[in-house]
């Protein structure tokens, strides 16, 4: 996929409305439950999150003109909860869109009008007019996932975001598994492939603990945090460290996987995964940290 | 509902079998996500906690003789995480499922073949065979819900049991609310009518707080204990709380309710209410305690 060519005005957009001058570029946060969707991305005949997202904004925008760039494109079955997503808004569709409700401010009321549509498993929390230079997908320092394991005792309440093991996890072991892990590296091995997509990530984050308070106290937890991630990077390193948990393998495989650049472990199932956080640079460096990036990725698969 | 008669044997059960002889009482812990039941209670037609259990342990037991008795008789949509139920197991059937299972030791063995036939939304934490005297409705001293609203960000990942609240409430007008419903009252205004079921019930802790550590950081949440709870009545009890969080009501509101013993409150959605823990009092203790409750409670609601 390319990167988004700069809108071109007039086009014939939504109920043969013709806009032209313009953009305004909107940041969306949300949040999603991913058990019924088929990934983020769109797909014919599947419900995804940004097919759901954008017929929503294509109703409440009065034009369909609008494409959604995320900072994170989640597989089927994986949560967010601190997703981010851009959109470039022609600024008379956006000013309409205010004249229309009173006490609007700019793209704030996108947060108002889309809870009206959108179904329960999706929330978008913010819209507010991005800053320059600023690219969901291309300027972000870092992606934050969690994975989430039960191990004692399974609670139904919470199954759809944590995967119960049988089986008492040995947390320590996989702790040390991630220590090589961590830096740059080719994550061939923990990526399914993509033609001309670079595997080269570095990992600043993979910690595994058993949080004995907070939100997840009782769980067996990952924070795993990148650059970016490489398609089905975060399950793949996942489903190794499990196997250490299990002590099938020893905490040293993870890394002798990692160096082999062979493709050999078990990629964990989607529901225990969460991508947590998107952190974007100061707004001063947004511009620089998307060229870099889109360089650094031709096709990028964050 | 009258108590269950003492199970006669010899009866006609499952494929045909006859049972006779003593039975063994067995205490179930269990927890599920109420989300897609009609309730505990078996309907002819719904999917019913109850209905489902009863199912997997005819299966289990091949008998269909066995009737399961509960502490806490929840309404549609409302979860469990502590819930206790008891059956009576004709002790030639216990026999006979652990002799098919080596290792096995007494009941214990019922929580690994359950597992295999029970829906993800339903889980056995615990079977074991019941001290003298237990009942799991009659012999609790108390029973303790949780539930939780959120009045900030929707978390989509908990909304099937968390209440999300537009708007922010003023918690501590709704702990103030609670103090003079503590105690023994007749909750009449806080109960759905049941012909000749008391609605006299000794509220032991009702607790409104938003707590800022542990797995309910950042919800609003009541934690309500009673001896016994009538029939939605802590679902009432929060829909008058709701009212004084939302300032429509004055914190004294609550209480001029339960001294009026006229029915003036909503109730509050089911799916943000769980019934978190059943406690029982020391074996000793379990006979006389249950033969106090079934004596206070000609029709026990609870």
């Amino acid at each position: 996929m390319t990167p988004l060519p700069a809108l071109a005005w007039p086009t014939l957009g939504y109920r043969g409305l013709v806009h032209s001058g313009p953009t305004v570029r909107v940041r969306l946060d949300l949040a999603y439950d991913g058990t019924q969707f088929s990934g983020w991305a769109p797909q014919p005949g599947l419900r995804t999150v940004a097919g759901v997202l954008c017929e929503a904004l294509a109703t409440v925008l009065r034009t369909d003109l609008v494409r959604v760039v995320v900072a994170g494109r989640t597989d089927a079955g994986v949560h967010a909860r601190g997703q981010v997503a851009h959109l470039d808004v022609p600024a008379p569709v956006l000013d309409a869109l205010v004249a229309r409700d009173d006490g609007a401010v700019g793209p704030a009321v996108l947060v108002r009008k889309l809870a009206r549509l959108l179904p329960d498993d999706v929330v978008v929390h913010d819209a507010q007019v991005a800053p320059p230079g600023f690219d969901a997908r291309f300027s972000p320092v870092s992606r934050r996932y969690a994975y989430r394991v039960c191990d004692t005792r399974r609670d139904p309440l919470t199954r759809a975001f944590v995967l119960h093991h049988r089986g008492l996890l040995d947390v320590d072991a996989m702790a040390e598994a991630t220590g090589p892990l961590l830096g740059l590296h080719d994550f061939a091995a923990y990526a399914k492939p993509r033609p001309e997509a670079t595997t080269i990530r570095t990992l600043l984050r993979f910690d595994w603990h058993r949080p004995d308070a907070g939100p997840d106290a009782g769980l067996v937890v990952a924070d795993v945090e990148a650059d970016a991630f490489c398609h089905c990077m975060v399950r793949s390193l996942v489903g190794a460290c499990l196997s250490v948990g299990e002590s099938r393998r020893d905490p040293t495989w993870p890394a002798q996987v990692l160096a082999s650049g062979q493709r050999t472990c078990t990629v964990a199932p989607a529901h225990g995964l969460t991508l947590e956080h998107v952190t974007y640079p100061p707004d001063a460096d947004l511009a620089a940290r998307a060229t870099q990036a889109r360089a650094r990725r031709d096709v990028p698969s964050d």
